[in-house]
């Protein structure tokens, strides 16, 4: 028994589907067997669940408090759900994972807000779009539902980033408005390790005021977590945790996934190797015939738009993929990938496309 | 590093606070461990998540469903949440824990269920009481929440067993009545270890339409289970599930928790562990002076009702447990005690009534 | 044609059901009819609506904001909602109405909150049993639903009262804690007029934070109020009324009943005279053997306990009540009852009991 | 005193705000005078709520259940509450009174269902568009809300009608996908009435399966209705409506105006005036030069696209309307409007943009 998680071996699949289908990261897999010795207080009591919220206060140069959570869709919608009012109105991107892809979490969460969805280029929500509609969005009118929060996805689904600058502006418009902000950071680890920037830069310190911390796409087992920027939200989401039943007994075994995925950078360096592998597949396939890369390869995912035979093609040939709509298909690379898969994967492509 | 727990040490706490505060089985440990290779389908379309149902339905001798939830809230709440209408009753006793202690789980994922808390002797409910609470309960008045569930735990949150004919007899009344049947098994293993049956003779055999199955408690991590004994029952739960932000994306490490908890029968081992411990704790306690037993010990756990002065001076000593109220004190048994630790417990005792 | 509602006819039933029985007000409907001239804004922003506010500020010598809604149960479970969080706890009576007879309407408007029922003389809450339940609530103690709200009926489901000392007494433990007050004045002009005192002494002044005003039982039509007696409370109350569907476009004809209800102190004059229906009909009861009667007859019902064969066989002379249990019936006076429907009633219950 | 509401005398403002500023119909309101005697059952149970079933059986010639509520939104959020599940996605079309203009009560009441607004001309739901997102919606997949009803309004929000052949293929594509059908007639009866048509040919001789039955805007006070084409739709609802506070005490009085509504055909005879009033309106302005007819004037409503300046202009000169963005107006035609008040206001109109 060993607690490595191996790579695909070089007869394997070549394995795209998504950053989901990885192994968990050694050295998380590690410090949860190492803190598994004496006994330890229940539902987050304990030293270990205590030493986060300091922990991810060093990391984000500010006090905030971290709470443990089972998955990105609780992380996304619980964080929602503490920014606004059962009759709040939540503006998103278009292609949003809390619009398009959690089974109506936040709707749930909140008692029935709605989310709004905002377009913009590269999936991401332009800041016309949003001074726009909350221009018009009837503040005070009761039949109308109320500004109450936007939220970012940084990288986005598409695997584009919010420049700095361009989030800034972004932020700036909400907090004029008097709306919230919150960061779905499912995949934010790619976005600072791309941005080569720090997460206080791309959070806090643009007025957001929590978010949702992926780690369990990059590494970690069973855990996510939401990091609160301002301490007087925290009061009552305890409350809501418990009652969503997303308050482990033995806390110490989620808290010891994230202190483990921060420790010594890890959660970068793992999210920086997928990045590089994302690039390496975005540039071998922009120089093949006919495929054409639907948005600009910035973290670790990379979106194609084939032929339908093309995909068919590749589906034969063993390449594993998710497809959005009829033409495009979705490559994840993941921080337990290798050169040698993003080869074998292009190799596919070539003889596909030729 | 070892993949090992380790039990207090000699000189080490007494700690009788839970069986929440203890180690993860190094079984479960290492099954986490070895499932860490290659690539997996996420969000439960892994060889190991499907596995479950297979494995789940060989111990249960009956086609059931596998749902890892995160915690034994989550079970409870979303397995009463599958069976009750919005404006449905759940018949439960007076010291259940969805209805003490999960923060009004069930009311939130039901839409606004009730629970009705039933008497009992041994903190179960009484079948004269759920008689009468359902004869009475004005079935089709639409004034009245509408008797929709019935939910027994088994082991109670006292310790205390369900005899098979006793809960035979319940659930017929149940059944006669039209409620459905759930069974809060949050610390189920204690009690198939303990009265020395099959899981299926203290549940579907008897008419449970669902469970919530623990393993947490017992041994695991951070997962627990819904099983469903109805497959009918099973067709909505998956929304459910996802819209809670209970599906995890990297399924197979809750599964491998699941199916190394019942692989050759460690999960009956270590309750029985558990329940001789508190076995061992309850008789040196009924042989001392003062300490009066508050329920009959038939699994890991041990309620005494003590005066606070005696309260105060086991806690000086350094005996850790929780109180009930200001004269009962509340002493949990785990799967990684130890007879030493018992032992310490007892002497504690008795230095302190002596 | 005619506004005049009539009483039974002499040879009409002797009916005893409910006041929800009775007809509208004469003043009232005439009230309407007048009201029905020319365009008015929608919604509330109507001249009469507008006056509501000032109308009821000097009924209750205090600002108030008042807002129409359909029934008592949107009362009730508006008001509570707007006071408890989803995970909060709201004390009451055990027989409450809120608790035994609204199908769950105050867990679904407030996202699942809990009802706590407490125990007391004449079918009120106890002073003790609140100070106990609210010490032991486990404040901050994240399973535990919080103390937030504690409501009173006023006059109570079984036609008793709370003293205006009585309820000071309760009133100051509620805010000692922190929890929120609210009334349920669903026969609140009954209690007035019996009591003989203002509405505001048995309110705001013992720290009532808003009540539902009771008006369809004792002459309105189709309309009750919720009257909130601090403004803060009011800021999110017309969200949450408009998204139920409790917001009348032609809210004119609502607020003219209500305008109309107090106008002249005709609630106090109506509910006076269904008092003393029920004292005539009270105290003939006393008088008799067998009968007795289960609660002082302090507002408009009389309760009795009867062999079953006496329940039958006034049934079977024609008198209309309801049962509570299988030996207790519920007998309702009306604002539009008479003295000689009350002498019919008597007089069967003689032939019957004698 | 007088039953009749009276128009607006010559010199009364020009009202275009609103349907929901009319009066009452003096019908209607003679019909509620004319129910005021006796007692009567509660909660429905009385003769005239009864008569309810089976006066609108005969109207939509086929066996319906009818159940009235407080308001059009109540009417829609319940409609649609009982045909989809909290995870069900309900398509609707851009601009639908549900989706833009009740504050999330649909939201609400379905527990956290997801609106999803569809284009369309002249503001109602294209076939192609339903088709389409039908077949993308991802069915079974449990990440995505999933499928459960369609809603129509019919008139539109704008005025304008679904031809029956045209609804006959919108319907048609929803239950070849099993999706549930609601029509949102708020003013339907300006829809039977321009399409000379019968209550039955546009409802569920085309698989419509329930539907909101305004009345308040078109004579009624203080009611509108839920008809229920599946009487196996209807066993739930009676317990959703309690809960909501939407079952009156006093129903005999709300059931009352449904029935004086459509009693001799009033109903129709009140909309067809509408919507004459609204074509002789659309006529005049189709002549103006610089105002646009934004939609064609099919039913008691018109949208005139005029210069910000004129708009502010028409404002000027008393004229009554609400705005639909910055160049947008709504003028809505009552059916206690008069020819002589819709000439002065195209009078206005011609002294604004001559």
């Amino acid at each position: 028994m060993s607690l490595r998680g191996g790579p695909p071996s070089a007869d394997g699949p070549v394995d795209f589907r998504s950053d989901n289908v990885a192994t968990a990261a050694p050295e998380i897999l590690a410090a949860i067997a190492d803190a598994n010795r004496g006994t330890a207080t229940a539902y987050g009591g304990d030293e270990l669940s205590r030493r986060l919220d300091e922990r991810f206060s060093e990391l984000f140069e500010t006090p905030v408090r971290v709470f443990p959570v089972a998955t990105g869709t609780a992380a996304n919608a619980l964080s929602l759900a503490s920014i606004t009012p059962p009759w709040g109105a939540v503006y998103c991107s278009e292609v949003a994972h809390v619009h398009t892809s959690e089974a109506g979490a936040t709707e749930f969460f909140s008692g029935g807000a709605k989310l709004v969805p905002l377009p913009g280029n590269d999936f991401k929500v332009a800041a016309s779009a949003l001074e726009r509609a909350l221009a018009d969005a009837g503040v005070g009118q009761t039949h109308r539902s109320q500004p109450a929060a936007v939220t970012f996805t940084q990288a986005t689904e598409y695997g584009t980033l919010y420049h700095p600058d361009e989030l800034a502006a972004l932020c700036a418009i909400a907090r004029r408005r008097g709306v919230k902000i919150h960061i779905d950071g499912a995949r934010f680890a790619n976005a600072v390790a791309a941005l080569g920037t720090t997460p206080a830069a791309i959070t806090w310190r643009l007025g957001a005021d929590l978010m949702s911390f992926g780690a369990t796409k990059n590494g970690a087992l069973l855990c996510d977590a939401i990091v609160m920027f301002r301490p007087e939200l925290a009061t009552e989401l305890p409350f809501r945790l418990r009652r969503s039943g997303q308050v482990w007994s033995k806390m110490r075994f989620a808290a010891v996934q994230l202190l483990g995925y921060v420790e010594g950078g890890l959660w970068l360096r793992l999210a920086a190797r997928a990045n590089a592998l994302a690039s390496r597949l975005g540039n071998g396939i922009r120089e093949l015939p006919v495929a054409r890369l639907v948005a600009p390869v910035q973290a670790n995912e990379v979106f194609v738009e084939l032929p339908g035979v093309a995909i068919e093609a590749l589906a034969g040939k063993g390449l594993l993929f998710h497809r959005r709509g009829s033409n495009v298909i979705r490559l994840v690379c993941r921080f337990d990938g290798t050169e040698e898969e993003i080869d074998r994967g292009l190799e596919m492509f070539r003889t596909t496309l030729r």
